[in-house]
């Protein structure tokens, strides 16, 4: 369904689009089998659905339009992070321009918003999602701030986390839940659970960025520290008043970007003050906070378990 | 209107978008005469939808919509262009960074579709802009594509101004006379003046981006021409076979961007081949047509003179 609203871009664009996606060449020729992303928001989305009694085909549109926004905001993370790497293959930006990712990525946030308003009822779900982008947005550049010295503090790092990447899959499951009809108190829940889920998800993202296999990951390790991003575990080991912390805040004080040196140096005062530790607990304390939402919203046991499986993937993963 | 749709941003994107607005300044203080656009797609928005009889009120929230969606584009094109200065003020980008342009555009387009999306009554509106919107960003990135010596053509250069300004003012004129409640004809030969007019408007903005004053237009000239855009004129100059169009081809045929010393050859020849007068032509040409679908939407007398007077400056202005 993703394939077939990219279908309905416009020609050049959607040759782009479909680069990014893996699903051709940019001679055109087809690609037999891309290497996509984990497709987390749409499961989310599908199994919220599915959670409070509705059919798994209700909740496609919103599958597909967080799926699409997700993937616009990959697009232009990636030309603002200057990074070369996404899913294991370059980063469209990198091979094919920056106009083409920046308006590929425009493309794709539009058509996300086309996939809820084409709905045939027309209800809250478009407010709700443009609602959620906009926190999302908000959550990209306090990202980017926060290398320019805004704050160092445990609590900004986890509501950028939050407004990143919790948002939006928080959102996917509200709007499973309204496409199943769903009572506001039960989708309220399911959305808590998403938006616990998605922060703990960050967290362990930004764990990865640091000690993570590029191999697996798909992405450059590193990246953050590089551009001085103060992630979940940045701010936890700056938070001590231990040597380790005063060296990497001096490190991080440094302007411009951080050297391989610098960066592995960086990793190395991270582990030592048991921030890395700090940050998994903390994202398992929103795992658990998350399937508390869950089990009060009371949903079908099947589904119940599969989100809770899905759940505990996200602090134990690789990639 | 648009800054109250402003003021709901969350507040880091709200700062940069009020900076590109010129409401305050960095340092957060407010500017009392703002330099903003000429706000003629809001204008034809509300004529519209006062020509076939609607009140000005009704078309508020698609004047505002196309009006953010137009600023959006704006700051994701000078980016893309690398245009220092927009309105006589610099760019978002020059002096706030990329990630601020590209994220303040982001949240624009989205706030414009939320304008309509919390309409009282939803209708077709929102569906009609997201297509208008897509044109759009597949015009701009034509437009990315002329300079990579994709086309030189006399009709690649007018589908890209079609598509990149035209759509937008259909849009605009469209909107406005749906909120009207107007009857599909009549809405349709609004959309087309508006559309023809944007043509046109491209056109005269393509002549004054190589003939035109900074000071008039806010904009820095020779831009197109550094670029190597085969714009309107520039498509006009190259389709004869004078040693000026041989030349002006040579000179496009380099890579990278023109020279100065370049441009003003560029300019030269152009003007040498008469390709300034005959754009300037094609231009009334598509004025006229627009005026023949004014007078085909069967206009209040009042607002007909008013569009009128507003389409008979779009080829006669220095800004």
């Amino acid at each position: 369904m993703i394939r077939s609203r990219i279908s309905g871009l416009l020609p050049e664009v959607r040759h782009v689009a479909g680069l990014h996606f893996g699903w051709w060449t940019d001679d055109r020729i087809p690609l037999d089998v891309p290497a996509g992303g984990k497709a987390l928001r749409p499961a989310l989305a599908l199994l919220a659905c599915q959670a409070v009694g509705g059919c798994v085909e209700a909740a496609c549109p919103p599958a597909v339009a967080v799926e699409l926004v997700h993937n616009a905001s990959l697009l232009h993370d990636d030309i603002i992070d200057h990074d070369p790497l996404r899913r294991g293959r370059p980063a469209l930006w990198s091979f094919k321009g920056l106009p083409a990712a920046l308006l590929a990525g425009d493309a794709l946030f539009f058509a996300a918003v086309q996939t809820l308003a084409e709905a045939p009822r027309p209800d809250k779900s478009i407010l709700i999602l443009l609602a959620s982008v906009q926190v999302l947005i908000e959550g990209e550049y306090l990202d980017t701030l926060v290398d320019a010295g805004t704050g160092t503090s445990e609590d900004r790092a986890l509501a950028v986390a939050a407004a990143k990447t919790g948002e939006l899959m928080g959102c996917a499951c509200h709007l499973g839940a309204l496409a199943a009809g769903a009572a506001p108190e039960r989708a309220r829940h399911l959305r808590n659970f998403g938006q616990r889920l998605g922060t703990a998800f960050q967290c362990a993202d930004d764990l990865l960025g640091i000690w993570g296999d590029e191999q697996h990951t798909g992405k450059p390790v590193w990246s953050d520290l590089r551009e001085r991003k103060v992630t979940a575990p940045v701010a936890a080991a700056m938070a001590g008043h231990t040597s380790q912390a005063r060296a990497l805040r001096a490190l991080y004080q440094q302007g411009g970007t951080l050297s391989e040196d610098d960066c592995r140096r960086a990793a190395k005062l991270i582990e030592e003050t048991g921030a890395k530790e700090a940050t998994l607990r903390r994202a398992r304390r929103h795992v658990a906070d998350a399937l508390e939402h869950l089990s009060l919203a009371r949903p079908e046991a099947t589904t119940a378990s599969e989100l809770a499986a899905l759940a505990s993937l996200v602090t134990d993963r690789d990639r």
